[in-house]
């Protein structure tokens, strides 16, 4: 794999200054729309605006729903209950609502994430209906990623897909990253040493994560903007085409089986145990 | 409370552009140390290599290691185990580890947050010693947001104090404020609306959150570097001293009770279920 790193002039400030900018003008997404010109047209014109060009070592972020959009995973409003089933591939926990709203679910979905609702989404698109998460969004990253190097003649560039989730023993929601490309996902300092030469065991920071959440910031779900660039942390940007600068993707960040602590909600595997318990000889 | 929101001249971009920087120099913190002092020598030598000064709307984020290091928060590391113990509210999740290693032990601690090992922190310390988190993060931030109110002469300034912390279902670390002040910590859109017009009826994006996450970006657990300065969410940041300017601090982002439905660890609940259903009477 191609490493990651800041070339000459970029190293001095690459890591300790960071910039994000949403650029606004997007115009509404539909089915069948070629993403990587749309998002390339408004990059290319706010450019010329602010004089800003796309540069080695940045990385664009777009969110799922554009993503999505474009690829046509729209379905009827009223089948939202219906495609929340449809894209469980497991649930992991329910939790009772008042006011007549339907439970809320927590599930794993086909991307092996653990979301409310499977990621289903009813904001930011047209009355009547709802989205869908991108069939692969790291297909989709690499991809965007791909048209965009060959249109600005980029080597290093990074693309980070987003969505909203919400987040155990936190309140609020933050953007994680669900689709990527060009980038070293995660920050592996295990091996590495701290400031003391102590080992850094277990620091893997979640790179494209932080990414992501940072983009939300600049984007915000108000003004609907769904494109943001980040520049200045080339360090974990990869090139050349192909897998070696595609990179292992955002799936790399889903953790489950053993390791997964919370497979279950409480309440589930509690009401579990205690059916096994009861069948339990004594 | 004193409203958020951007000033004249700032608002234009506001919220599109978000800036972040780590100065460098900041020199070991040691107990009974005047933090608000050292950092605010740091971020005025800073100003005056790079021109660069503290503005109104600006956020200073620190971790809670410099913190908790000014306020003598250290033990022994041959207690690390003990400390943990100490700073145990409530066990959630405990995984045995393979090489001799104690159980990996999730808990929630004073603060209300549910992490590894409490927050106790073996990294970026002294041989032989273990920080534990601040006595009160919301307290420490404020107090700081007061010392470079008065210091740099600025009415609306932000101040996050982060920590990183693992999340289930996602490999790699990121970071959360764990204390805030001068922030709305939380952007609630609930009763606002998207761009089609639709309410945004769950959208709560975790603010302090999302800053703490892109300020590791720019700081880095190997450079060891603690402070940033966050320019571009002015209009999160309150005005004034006091209760009113201070706001409700990142323990409001804390959510435990019956709204969380991780309160256990699945093996946790699974066995506690088992128990009790095999004392069910047949």
């Amino acid at each position: 794999m191609s490493r990651p790193g800041p070339r000459q002039g970029e190293g001095a400030l690459d890591g300790a200054r960071l910039t994000l900018w949403a650029p606004d003008g997007l115009a509404e997404v539909r089915p069948g729309d070629d993403l990587a010109a749309l998002v390339g047209d408004l990059l290319a014109s706010d450019a010329d605006r602010s004089g800003d060009r796309l540069a080695e070592g940045d990385v664009v972020v777009v969110t799922s729903k554009i993503v999505s959009k474009a690829e046509g995973r729209v379905v009827r409003a009223a089948d939202r209950e219906q495609a929340i089933t449809d894209e469980t591939v497991r649930v992991v926990a329910v939790r009772e609502r008042p006011g007549g709203l339907p439970p809320l679910r927590i599930v794993e979905n086909r991307l092996g994430l653990v979301m409310a609702a499977a990621g289903v989404d009813a904001s930011n698109t047209p009355e009547g209906t709802v989205l869908l998460l991108p069939e692969d969004p790291d297909t989709s990253a690499r991809a965007l990623r791909a048209a965009w190097r060959a249109r600005f003649g980029i080597d290093r560039l990074g693309v980070v897909v987003t969505d909203t989730a919400g987040r155990p023993w936190r309140e609020g929601l933050t953007d994680i990253a669900v689709g990527a490309a060009g980038l070293a996902v995660v920050d592996d300092l295990r091996g590495g040493t701290d400031a003391h030469g102590r080992p850094l065991s277990v620091t893997v920071a979640a790179v494209a994560d932080e990414i992501a959440a940072a983009s939300e910031l600049v984007r915000g779900k108000a003004s609907g903007r769904a494109v943001a660039v980040a520049r200045g942390v080339g360090r974990y940007v990869l090139a050349g085409h192909g897998p070696q600068g595609d990179g292992a993707g955002a799936r790399s960040l889903v953790r489950g089986g053993p390791d997964d602590l919370f497979r279950e909600g409480s309440a589930e595997a509690y009401a579990r145990g205690l059916a096994d318990g009861h069948d339990l000889p004594r």
